[in-house]
């Protein structure tokens, strides 16, 4: 199956940090749970060991596994997917396509688009590493979302758009707004989920639910997450 | 027929600005002269009555007519197509999704996306206006060049892919390297043409060869280059 066409049948996935330590036994716990796949990707302190050291164990279960790619060196040649993300809502174009244009400029011919999926981001908390990191604008209105969601899915046909609100719980009516914007795009929703109420809200509106802190703040919740977000689709 | 599927037809263009002037028997000329399509779009002077104006006269033969819109005034509702150019080797974001950003912010449901194709640009000309304008990089390499298309074509799914040398006639490595690297995408070719050698040189290597100051310049030169390039295309 195409990677656009697995992502399409995603309704809860782990984002798993390779900076971040997590046990075999809680690994074993995630690989195992039932959600649809594994993201690979973080913030700061992403290196190619940290990353391929994660990769190696994930591959060791089942579970889909891609990578996110935030920092260029540390690609994982052979992974069975990759997600690229750009982000939208900043003024800096290294982070919509700069980074990216440097990537493909060096790995050339070896990139298999095929396994490729690009992300239109929208960062929203203003308070997270990457929305400094990458001079976001968070300051925005459901109008400037839809505005971006339409750029993302039918500008640039980008396969995912991505609200990330990173580690705080979002506006729910953010959600809907990107709801309301796309067409053809997946919608994906990562941020503060901790609660089976939270987890319910955000996944009648959209399409994926990406887990991450709650991986390393309440391993239990987290892998309850998988049915409330399931349920909740089965329900839609 | 859809846009992209008539695009997908299109051998040889003419641009015309809104902002030169053309007499009636001139674009009478420009108009039966089987070319596949007029492309209105310009720089500067660019305003709604002199775009609305020229549209009105082009509107009066049976040519295809699209828009490519560089000014957010300007815009013309109800035409039968729109390119949209996002400029892929500036720093500056507002070029490649920012103006387009406020664009959809502003006209929200009413964009008929269906009659929208994307433009991935490179401008290589450093002396045109455009670039100075966009604060563009055309210091590139023919490396350079094959990444931008892969990136335009590959991650952004970008329609067109539009080498632009604003003026000047450009280095057909270039035009060749774009060519490797894209899949999907149309190339088109603007820049400097005014002899028959250089319409069937690019026309070789581009799909679609733009013809805009040679207009001016030299009308009898620029109907003969509808020939020049479809000739070249037959002999493909």
């Amino acid at each position: 199956m195409s990677l656009l066409r697995q992502i399409g049948t995603w309704r809860h996935v782990f984002k798993l940090d390779p900076n971040r330590p997590l046990s075999d036994a809680a690994l074993e716990c995630i690989c195992t749970s039932k959600t649809d796949a594994i993201i690979i990707g973080g913030t700061d302190g992403i290196t190619y060991e940290n990353t391929h050291l994660l990769w190696q164990r994930v591959k060791s279960y089942e579970i889909p596994c891609v990578q996110e790619i935030s920092t260029f060196s540390a690609i994982l040649l052979g992974c069975e997917g990759y997600l690229i993300p750009s982000v939208l809502n900043t003024e800096d174009a290294y982070w919509l396509k700069g980074a990216h244009y440097e990537a493909i400029r060096t790995y050339g011919d070896l990139i298999p688009w095929e396994k490729v999926a690009g992300q239109g981001y929208v960062i929203l908390n203003p308070e997270a590493k990457v929305s400094r990191l990458t001079h976001c604008n968070t300051n925005l209105s459901t109008e400037d979302l839809i505005a971006y969601a339409r750029l993302s899915d039918q500008l640039f046909h980008l396969p995912i758009f991505y609200i990330e609100y990173s580690g705080t719980y979002g506006q729910i009516e953010m959600v809907r707004a990107a709801r309301r914007g796309l067409r053809k795009a997946r919608l994906f929703y990562g941020g503060g989920i901790r609660t089976q109420t939270q987890a319910e809200e955000m996944a009648t509106w959209a399409d994926t639910i990406v887990i991450g802190n709650l991986v390393y703040e309440d391993l239990k919740q987290a892998l309850a997450s998988v049915a409330w977000v399931k349920e909740t689709a089965q329900r839609k």
